[in-house]
């Protein structure tokens, strides 16, 4: 009977599961919607529903689940295993691993951006590197933090919140109350605010055309697409973005001195375009990038199944 | 025999070196003068003599030594014993523990900032507390962190840089070579730019007096004395200060999510007015601080000693 673990990737839209085995391989898997507006327990049955399935599965091929995983899309207290706060899914205080206690299974639960850069470094594109920061470039930037092959959380489980530190005192409003971080800068939402700006400064700009004239068809490739086609305000854009991705990731080397750092989320589509731009600013860049140990920036591998992946491995195998 | 270690606390001005047991308390010490001028040799034996005449004094006494720690004033490789820049000192590329090696003691270095925070959570200020973040507010502004009761160093040690992390993009010309840095903002000397600024807008200010009507009188009391006199601008200096400090400590508090953060250097001596201040500013902002657990902010209670005693607690006891 082999051990396995199950992961559950919660998310704003759905809800993942999957057996995942100690190499990282997700064996069996289901999905269902997330329905908000439901509530809590119809959430939780839900997700009881999924395990109870997997767990079928898995006895059936002779495997022995030992425990269940959660990937969080908020903030969570991994002590209690509760679901502190969860903007996305409107849910505050929820008890989940009281509420799943009757399963008999061994409860885990971390931040989403966690038990991804868990992912990556395990199984992905910072395989076999003990030190790694990653970072989730979408809506808002999600941070995770692996140290001596080990996932860093903070106490309760409730830091490497690193969208949310400020590189510009007093700048842009965040969604989390403070002004000026580094999610209002960097993340996907934040690059479609800085292609509106400079849109509606330049409008003879190819990124009009892109959009067939309307503002609110920009996108997170606008920019990028435009600038790869030599638009001159969309290589603005670009070296704007970059310059403040950059930024936050040079504090994070001088932070962590990690051996690399893992980008995710939409933005990291642009891969090698996107690495080969953020690599030239930090070597231009003198503190730490020159004279210490070279920090790899990579783009994950795993896509959207580092959620399952990570949230299982949260667990002992 | 009990077991001790020696803790050398290099500085620009001097070596202080002592004999420190496992509860944190210094056995005996001795200080000598750093010597910049006659180059890494003498500075090599200088640490020989004060390691001989401690280790006698150790023996006479009934005292095992079993290894020598050092706190380095600058960028070391932990994993090699190496000091690989350090600018006061005027040295690169020492290979110290290469250069002991006939001592037949275990060696261990890190840099001075993460031996202070490391004394401080184990004999000091955040003594019990397992995750602490310390900041020493000095010329320029030391990081230290420890993780699970153990210090967190990064690949080589050449992490925690706490000082090299941009609080505003494109601002203030650091001297790591960076723009914008939080010690180009929060540092001593980054309150004497500031306490400078605001004399020249305002000629009327009580500072004028303090200094004796000289500006290159200012020092780091000038602004906080006249404040607690009721000077209106010396206010606004301390509060522009503590605007760049408290930013930065939010910004540490969503990192790490500590059980407390420690402030040292000159700064701190401002004590209960300086933290009083600070909790209020960080409670006034939202994230992290208000919701989730309590980041203690502490004045380091270890002073000139935190060197030596972090030091000799790099090693096993």
């Amino acid at each position: 009977m082999e051990r396995v673990n199950i992961g559950v990737d919660i998310g704003g839209m759905t809800i993942k599961a999957g057996v995942v085995n100690n190499k990282g391989e997700i064996l069996f898997r289901n999905t269902r919607k997330t329905n908000q507006k439901k509530g809590v327990e119809n959430f939780i049955n839900t997700i009881k529903e999924q395990i109870d399935e997997l767990n079928k599965t898995a006895i059936e091929n002779n495997y022995t689940v030992c425990g269940v995983g959660f990937g969080i899309p908020g903030v969570v207290n991994n002590k209690l295993g509760t679901i502190d706060y969860a903007c996305n899914l409107g849910f505050e205080h929820v008890p989940l691993k009281e509420k799943l206690k009757d399963l008999n299974l061994e409860i885990a639960l971390s931040n989403d951006a966690n038990v991804a850069c868990l992912a990556e470094q395990k199984f992905g594109a910072a395989k076999g590197k003990s030190n790694v920061v990653m970072l989730t470039l979408g809506t808002g930037i999600g941070g995770g933090v692996v140290i001596d092959n080990k996932l860093f959380e903070g106490v309760e489980g409730k830091g490497t919140e690193l969208g949310h530190t400020v590189i510009v005192v007093n700048g842009v409003q965040c969604g989390c109350g403070r002004k000026g971080c580094f999610e209002a800068y960097a993340s996907a939402t934040a690059l479609l605010r800085i292609t509106k700006e400079h849109m509606m400064i330049n409008r003879d700009s190819e990124m009009w055309d892109y959009c067939d004239g309307l503002i609110e068809n920009v996108n997170g490739l606008t920019s990028f697409e435009c600038a790869k086609a030599g638009d001159l305000e969309a290589n603005k854009v670009v070296d704007e973005y970059i310059m403040y991705l950059g930024e936050g990731i040079l504090n994070f080397c001088n932070i962590f001195r990690p051996n690399a750092i893992v980008l995710g989320g939409g933005v990291s589509n642009q891969k090698e375009y996107l690495v080969n731009k953020l690599i030239k600013y930090c070597e231009e860049r003198d503190y730490g990038y020159r004279n210490s140990p070279k920090v790899e920036i990579l783009i994950a591998s795993l896509g959207n199944d580092a959620g399952i992946i990570g949230a299982a491995h949260l667990l002992e195998y």
